[in-house]
């Protein structure tokens, strides 16, 4: 094992163990399947419950430990938090958990026979296929609302920051961000669309809510200009990178390791990468965004190293 | 005209007034229908501009108005906001306008096929019979996003107290309110139900938001503790009354009046009140819920007097 392959180790046992740690908090913030509504509560945890990779959450915390310049000795070595601050860490969990929520609700409104009918989604049926349609609809509004209700409900010390933190989260999943890609990413299927255009899509549909990420994380650790500027600005590459590593392995990845249909897009007609400019030339952009994001962080030394660590390993992720 | 008609007149002619200042601030808070995502932002325009009675909006001022401890002369006379209070003007008008979009995102999501199955919806076609399924559910996902977005953009001086209206709200349209409600209202379509099923979908479905309308209005005006508690039990007292005289007006209403289809709850078999107890039965609950409302209220005075005007307008209202 090289030096690479020895960090790339780390760095995926690290990411496991964080997991671990937001699952935790999750489960406790969902409500449980009993009562009246227990069948509602029910499948608000379905979708959640087929795992993930939580990149989301994960940014969340990255986000609030490059503010407080944390050392990726530290974390990697399993001190991930200041001492005495409990409220602190269970603020920044829940912030995690939050953004997971609201993610989570787009994918089950997404996989809607009316939008992108998708019977399958992490290996499992989507939500319509076990819930029908009424309920998936009605569950994903219930995790929406949930994702900020858990921001309303931090640590009373934490009231102010979480105002700053919400409006990140709705301007990123809201019509200014997520629901306009989704929009405009419809319309454009079986339609021959421009680069212009598919930037806008990849944008707001899925950049704007990695970012936003990075920067909820940041403002729950009371981080504030330039620091939640660099963020912003490296969030928005790596959610581009995301995006068009997903485009990519649609067409090369296999339907076992995604976990669901490959070939998906082009059966749509999506616009995307490959399909508008090739492989190879989507392969080259992936790797010029990382070439931006290590030229905007490496500046910034130590704290900034689990970030380039996780670019790096989105850039070569394979499912 | 007696002195009743009289007062009622005048009820009415403030809150066209109020409703006139909610709705200004409204426009300016959705987006233009312009740029890439016109289509959406055109969409999340269409429910709202069929106008409505705007209730909890004006909710949100009744409940602020309690708490400032103004009285009706001043309000009825058109002095409705404190000199030198513009930032808490603005931030109270945003609160009334981010319940409103809230409700409407579930109004569109309400009429769905796979939900309700509504054409019609305040004597317009319904979203998703103009805009078809997919815009419909996207552009209510944007407006359920954009109130708390408005939320985490009330003036920065309130961003705590926006923290604790961000949670009234988000409880209240969320899995342990509005939600569950339409939930079990689906469930015991065309299937038996108790009185005890019926207080718990009134109540979770419509009554959770009204009282919240209320609450969110005395929490942004920085009340707190008994003010907010009395606003809460009158608020999900009157929101009883509300959805009871709605079960009734759907039974002895007319479809051009309601602007929706009358007797449509009984065509999906749903369960409401005038199905269980009887019209007769009916009304005495209203009745009794009315004298409930004045029980705890009349002892507050002056202070409580356009909320109590309300009260009965609600118990008498014929669409």
């Amino acid at each position: 094992m090289n030096a690479s392959q020895a960090s790339r180790t780390e760095l995926k046992s690290y990411l496991k163990s964080r997991r671990d740690e937001v699952e935790t908090v999750l489960w406790e913030l969902l409500p449980k399947p009993d009562g009246m509504a227990a069948r509602l509560n029910e499948a608000m945890r379905y979708p959640l419950e087929a795992g993930g990779k939580r990149i989301r959450p994960l940014l969340v915390l990255i986000g609030a430990d490059f503010c407080r310049g944390a050392s990726q000795a530290d974390l990697y070595a399993g001190r991930w938090w200041p001492e005495g601050e409990d409220e602190l860490r269970r603020a920044l969990l829940m912030t995690a958990c939050a953004i997971e929520m609201v993610h989570t609700y787009s994918l089950v409104h997404d996989d809607l026979p009316c939008m992108d009918d998708d019977d399958l989604r992490r290996g499992r049926p989507t939500s319509h296929k076990v819930y029908g349609e009424a309920m998936a609809v009605l569950s994903a509004d219930a995790l929406h609302t949930l994702g900020f209700q858990i921001l309303a409900s931090v640590p009373e010390r934490f009231a102010e920051r979480s105002y700053y933190v919400a409006r990140d989260l709705a301007v990123a999943c809201g019509y200014p961000g997520m629901v306009a890609g989704q929009v405009v990413d419809l319309e454009y299927e079986q339609k021959q669309g421009t680069e212009e255009v598919l930037e806008y899509i990849h944008h707001h549909k899925t950049a704007a809510l990695i970012r936003a990420g990075l920067t909820m994380g940041a403002r729950m650790m009371g981080g504030a200009g330039r620091d939640v500027e660099i963020l912003a600005q490296a969030g928005m590459k790596l959610g581009l990178i995301f995006q068009v590593v997903d485009d990519i392995l649609d067409v090369v990845g296999d339907t076992a390791a995604l976990g669901k249909q490959a070939g998906a897009d082009e059966k749509l007609g999506k616009l995307t990468y490959p399909a508008l400019i090739g492989l190879d030339q989507s392969k080259a952009r992936v790797n010029a965004l990382r070439d931006e994001i290590f030229a905007l962080l490496e500046p910034e030394g130590e704290r900034a190293r689990v970030l380039l660590d996780i670019t790096t390993e989105l850039v070569e992720r394979e499912a």
